[in-house]
């Protein structure tokens, strides 16, 4: 089955940009996933194509219209369509790599791009979207946001990265950061490489690397290593 | 001062990309900031042009060598150059708006986009880069996470969104997410603009904000809400 996405946005031409590059670039080619960009411009009504008005309450900024947005997205969405409908903004639930995983084994996702002060929450009800955040900060507008989604699920695709292990040692596999990594030249700087990663011995090697993976994980991010130790199974 | 970006990437043609467009490209073609993108693969040495190598200790994927890396720095940073080095990488620190806002009041960034397994420990250490991680998910590369951490700064310069105040009111700016906006038309499939919104009684509006700001955090983020307790000055 194939990955179909769709983008609504007002910078079509934004897309595929980086996406029709590399990994995912490739696997557009050759018909892995699919990607169509709509312009949420042309589901406005009035004459001068308005997607926007000011915010009912005052305030700075303008706000997608939730009668446009509603029109792109049932145009996008035909009776059936039941990939899941994502709206990009920071008020989102922050995306994780198992939401990722889930998203990768669905059909595709209908990705709306907001810009602006926000959306009219209206139709984010209305439409039964689904906010989704990058993490705790605030871009310009959804466009990039939906890349990094996308580029995310992409690289999950069966067929698209050259090793499917990769995905399985790297970070937050298994809820821990990744192990550093080292490779030629054996002396850079005067550093060499740890001994025991030339050692040969795939025991001593695998128990560092757990080892290493636990230190950084504990270091930098002990909100993950508290979040494993609350979902793992009992004894 | 100007914000000067300078990417290292395997992938500069994916450059400037969605940051050429919308916000970040008119302030881009004003000269409020600068992009310079440089590709790794001309600090190679060899007559490949080889920039990775497998893992020390084995394992999948391939790892950005050390040497390579460390050329390709400090042919982009002369002496003197005191921006920060920015590692795009899954393994390092959640990026959050009050790192964002540090950035868009420095000089600007030089940013390494990472590629393969990862990059030598080494090369990490021994030239100062900071880890920053968009979030808990893997990229194929840094290259779309460097564009929004660019563009998440560059809104923030002076002179590029219309309204300065807009910034004030997002989400994060009081730690809090941002409250649910509406605008015409009043009625959507039924239903209406909340009336406190068309009152015209600015203190209500403003109490209602603060309410429904409070109530979506705690719904969906809980941990904001106990990060801004703990942080609160005392009485």
């Amino acid at each position: 089955m194939t990955f179909a996405a769709t983008i609504l946005t007002l910078f079509p031409d934004m897309f595929p940009g980086p996406l029709g590059r590399s990994l995912a670039g490739r696997a557009l080619e050759e018909g892995i996933w699919s990607l169509e960009v709509r312009d949420i411009r042309d589901s406005a009504t009035d004459r001068h194509r308005s997607v926007d008005d000011s915010p009912a309450g005052g305030g700075p900024g303008m706000v997608m219209r939730a009668d446009v947005v509603a029109a792109a997205i049932d145009a996008a969405c035909p009776a059936g369509d039941e990939r899941p409908r994502l709206l990009m903004s920071p008020r989102g639930r922050p995306l994780d790599q198992a939401r990722v995983r889930t998203l990768a084994t669905g059909g595709g996702a209908v990705i709306l791009a907001g810009r602006f002060e926000g959306v009219d929450e209206r139709v984010i009800a209305g439409r039964g979207l689904e906010e989704v955040s990058l993490g705790d900060f605030v871009l310009s507008g959804g466009e990039i946001a939906a890349m990094a989604l996308l580029d995310a699920a992409v690289r999950l695709l069966p067929g698209v990265m050259g090793n499917a292990i990769s995905a399985e040692s790297e970070s937050f596999a298994d809820g821990l950061l990744e192990y550093p990594q080292y490779t030629r030249p054996a002396d850079f700087e005067g550093q060499p490489i740890p001994e025991v990663l030339t050692s040969g011995n795939h025991g001593r090697i695998a128990e560092w690397r757990r080892r290493e993976a636990l230190r950084l994980t504990a270091e930098r991010r002990p909100d993950l290593i508290a979040l494993r130790e609350s979902t793992k199974p009992a004894d």
